[in-house]
């Protein structure tokens, strides 16, 4: 398998058992307890800890993305760098993306014996929670930029892992932050699941936000090339 | 932009998303759970979790302080150093630092849809709980100043925040141990609020608390400016 | 005591210690609290912190496998290389693996005042049950032989530690990953215990979990022996 | 001062704030609810944050023992290096562990407005409580000598947090795991005291553990003085 190969599988393995992480453990939790801060409590730290991992596995082989909106800001940054690619292949990775998300809903619904593939009835949505879902997602475009700018992607895995754990609490959305994990989750008919019709909206604000914290990050850490490590790839990992 | 401006906007930013953390999470707890316990564990992880990955995100352009007495702290420490700076920009740090934090109350109640600039009305206060808020403040200034003397501000983040998670626990006043977030905190009608009137004696403790960290800090670890990392910068992460 | 000796002794205590956090915790958890979604928490908190701490101490010694699918997947991808060993070794590690984690189910039985080596009458099992189980242990073996082949085996500790304790919540087997710690739970009465007859077909998906697991990771990471880092053994930490 | 004097300070200071973390969140966790599980959850939490940064900022004063135990096996292995000192300065070190740990659990009383220097009713004790205790320290020992003969101290702050706040758990004593600790903990009426009458055995239980696990991490790990890392001081962290 070649690098461009190797790179498609990461991000469709990447990204289909981080969905199975929040999938899975939104399942488990809900089955377990009736209270609604323990629930979200496990799935934040289940997720925490899962996203840490993956992106530890799967950063040497795709940067460890598992998101479109993080592999568009990837491609424009590196445009004008040696890193750059073509735009066939950013297109490719988010198909991963998104194929893999849908995949890990499934599987987690099967190792709970929950019908496969479903549509998930939850109606998330509305200002507030639209405008939380921004947050979440310009917080991780700002960090994950952040990082590669100042030539501390080593950092990414846990502090990633560390701001979604966060931001599922302190956002109202929940932090979807990740527009192949919500097409994912609207295929579940569990906690974690998300109505199609809610998905376009939450997909929307991911868009806007990443943008407004790709900016901020550009703005406040211009680019020094010679701070990048050369520890890890130059691509964003996260 | 220049060195000071990436320098106040980092300060905005990052002291503005802290309280969004901070308040944000409290919202959403006291909504899921009547258990007391669980609402201050889940406010003492996210904001752990949540300081850590802000100070990996800002330390490169402002070194991260979010928090007047560290501030101070690092003026003080630096005048007789290569790094000292001007007055003017010190307060203009710290002004950041509260319009910052009266932003992000404000963005949490927005996200939310609580009412936006609302005062609380949460007293706090009282001799043991000031006495709490000092032993707060006093430890986080003294491990912020102990990393900064030891050249071992790579361990900032984690710690600090794991700092803050432990002390709302371990002392009776929650651990605010900074006068920005405490100002911020008066200006939302929810969980992690504190009434106007309690403010000054808060901001007093934590200043009084902060002084004697420094001065046990400087007491047990001599400068050896030979011991300060070059990775990173040399004012104080934190 | 010579090298061999010193593995032998490393993998009998860690595998031991390891079974006695496992066993102790969900003892501890079960007489504390009626609810099902804190019990498991704490057993994947207290088994993520206590498997790391093992493994941080005892992988100079004997890499710290634990497990016998780790065990046999270290000595398969050793054969080619400089490291490889005798099958007789990695069969006697295999044996004190099992021996270590009969003895922590004791240990922990012991500590806390329940009958020792008494069969657990717990039923686990079922094709979703099993299909989780082997996704577990896949990701396990994935995680390990990607740090091994990219030469970053000091993220082991923590990454293996978060790796288990996310699956005990997104698997619906609860993640025991590892057919000497199952052996070592069919003895235990208590919240962890596994009753034996359920034990052969966990055992069964874990071995071709952690087959298929070892396939994907040196599909997607070619050996490259120059990324070996030397600050750790060359064997698997994990 | 000198260094000397520093590392008295040091071990005061940083016994006592140990002290304090654990008795004032195990007040503030037995108000906050009456689930037995959340209140352990939230003492092995907070402790294990509390003790790491602890450690972080008082090894390069005193090496951050903070346990007559730990001092004495330090002081043990250290006779036939050059890192040798006198008995005496082993004992006054003990000596202002115990007098921080006594002051610590008045901090956290006065912090929360409980009676300052009562002592507690709480029994503790019996076989296999004392086998836990003696587990936990054995754990203890053989973690900080492992990580000081292999070099790899750097490690210690975190691990040595995560082992106690594991051993909470899986040990049926809750792991006290420090004689100054124990006594510290005698004179506080409150959720983590322990009667003066069970202090005696639980001292003598981590005496003999703590030795236990001194010569498993000397069989396991042979000293090689090539592995000492320089960042860190010769003598144990933790």
């Amino acid at each position: 398998m070649n690098a461009a190969g190797r790179r498609l599988v990461a991000e469709l393995a990447g990204t289909g058992l981080l969905v199975a992480v929040v999938v899975g453990s939104g399942i488990a939790a809900a089955r377990l307890t009736a209270d609604g801060a323990l629930r979200l409590l496990v799935s934040a730290v289940v997720t925490a800890l899962g996203l840490a991992v993956l992106i530890l596995v799967f950063a040497p082989a795709s940067g460890a993305h598992f998101n479109p909106v993080v592999t568009a800001a990837d491609w424009v940054l590196a445009r004008r760098t040696p890193a750059r690619y073509a735009p066939g292949l950013a297109v490719a990775v988010m198909g991963c993306q998104v194929a893999g998300a849908v995949g890990g809903a499934a599987l987690a619904d099967a190792m709970f014996a929950v019908p496969v593939l479903a549509a998930s009835r939850t109606r998330r949505g509305g200002g507030p929670v639209l405008l939380g879902e921004a947050v979440a997602t310009a917080g991780l475009l700002l960090l994950i930029v952040t990082l590669a700018r100042t030539g501390r992607t080593q950092h990414a895995a846990w502090s990633v892992g560390a701001w979604i754990g966060a931001a599922y609490w302190f956002t109202s959305s929940t932090s979807f932050a990740n527009p192949a994990v919500t097409i994912g989750r609207t295929l579940t008919p569990t906690y974690a699941g998300i109505a199609p019709a809610s998905a376009p909206a939450f997909i929307a604000a991911e868009i806007l936000g990443g943008g407004l914290g790709v900016l901020l990050a550009v703005a406040v850490h211009p680019a020094r090339q010679d701070r990048v490590s050369d520890a890890e790839p130059a691509r964003l990992a996260g």
